[in-house]
């Protein structure tokens, strides 16, 4: 196994960092990354919106409702970005209904989360760490007003990154044999005697987020989860129609 | 730059691999590092089919339109999984509504896309290449039958390796002007203008895909794909339901 695959194997969540700045260089090196990264059909519909305003920081923090966000040396949002083909075509007097298909929107999600884990990997070959933000999701409405996102864009993930000031345990995952299928999707049929020792692996866990506390197994945190889900984020659907995207376009 | 970075600035896809397999030693460490990749929640919400059986890959083959699919290596899809959640909080007694909510949904796709490009930087890593295969959304229904996907699981993208029998030029990209924007959304207001370096860029990029066919400017081609949508792609939102997810949930 090479070094690149020993250090993917070694990657944890960070979350706070050394009060350190990252080169302009380095961060520009990091961006012709992601700008390198594939993308569907070549149409590159997803940007990326780097927040340094210790103002906006704070109002990302807060839907979020993770404070350190404000302390991330670098924090950047990944977003769907269909405006500016639209303007492209709108410039050469094409006004076109698809570019608010759904299809547009997800060629972006997928992009600018291939985008974002591409440009983790580069971060993390550097030895600095970073930890993703789907907690932009929360209100995605509140993020589009933050950053003055026009119709057409879209949060899909957050990304804060710099120099580690934390050595998090390495979080339990489940095991292959119930994520990796060969030609059809087949779950083992006694899926809780199947998880059970992921269970106990995951109770050994100390989750830095809450103060060291141990963590659930991890079927009862799918139970907690699927019972308590944040309200704002089952409605995304509506915050993307607002985002003028059409769900379903009549011929 | 390190070594990986300029691995990734050297990105390319790759449709044509040589007639070699893959150790399973190595394919295991590969989907290893994919199970380590960062995931929303913990929750895991995606899986990953493998794809071997060449009858099943040419039926995929045709659903995408891209015949090389059968001659790939290794062949894997990418899906959301949220199935697999749902029967763990099924068999404590827990049949829960907000499993079909699209937060989930949201989730799987980044969780399954993030894997998709972590697994990929490991691929690269050896010296090997890839291709992604967002063209499994041609279709998504066909796909989910092909492969005996069950309710609460949904494609997100194919992903074929193995050793690179062929050597593309690189494909030319967007300038970061245009894609990463400080604090708010702000794209320069002539964009054809701002474009038009890049336009000529790609004209003298060669698509392999195409017996050599030069291709037309980036502007040209957003016309075109506005204006000849697949259409069963633009009716994603449709086969998301069908998959038993609720687009919207009424408390």
């Amino acid at each position: 196994m090479n070094e690149t695959m020993k250090r993917q194997l070694e990657h944890r969540t960070i979350r706070e960092f050394k009060a350190q700045a990252i080169a302009p260089e380095v961060l520009n090196q990091l961006l012709e990354i992601a700008n390198r990264t594939a993308t569907s059909n070549g149409m590159q519909n997803y940007s990326i919106i780097r927040v340094t305003d210790p103002e906006k920081r704070k109002a990302i923090a807060a839907v979020c409702r993770q404070e350190y966000i404000v302390r991330a040396p670098e924090w950047m949002l990944f977003i769907v970005d269909v405006k500016r083909n639209a303007d492209i075509a709108k410039a050469q007097g094409e006004d076109l209904i698809y570019a608010r298909d759904m299809d547009r929107f997800f060629q972006g999600v997928t992009d600018a989360s291939l985008a974002a884990q591409n440009m983790t990997n580069a971060i993390e070959s550097l030895g600095m760490g970073a930890g993703f933000f789907g907690s932009v999701l929360n209100h995605p409405d509140a993020i589009r007003e933050i950053l003055e996102m026009p119709e057409l864009t879209f949060p899909v993930v957050g990304l804060g990154f710099g120099w580690p000031d934390q050595a998090p345990q390495l979080k339990p995952r489940m095991g292959l044999e119930l994520k990796v299928f060969e030609n059809r999707y087949a779950l083992p049929d006694d899926i809780l005697k199947e998880i059970e020792e992921y269970d106990q692996e995951m109770q050994t866990y100390y989750d830095l987020r809450d103060a060291n506390r141990r963590v659930d197994s991890f079927s009862k945190q799918v139970v907690t989860k699927l019972k308590n889900p944040i309200i704002k984020r089952s409605k995304i659907m509506e915050s993307i129609e607002r985002a003028g995207f059409q769900l379903f376009i009549d011929e």
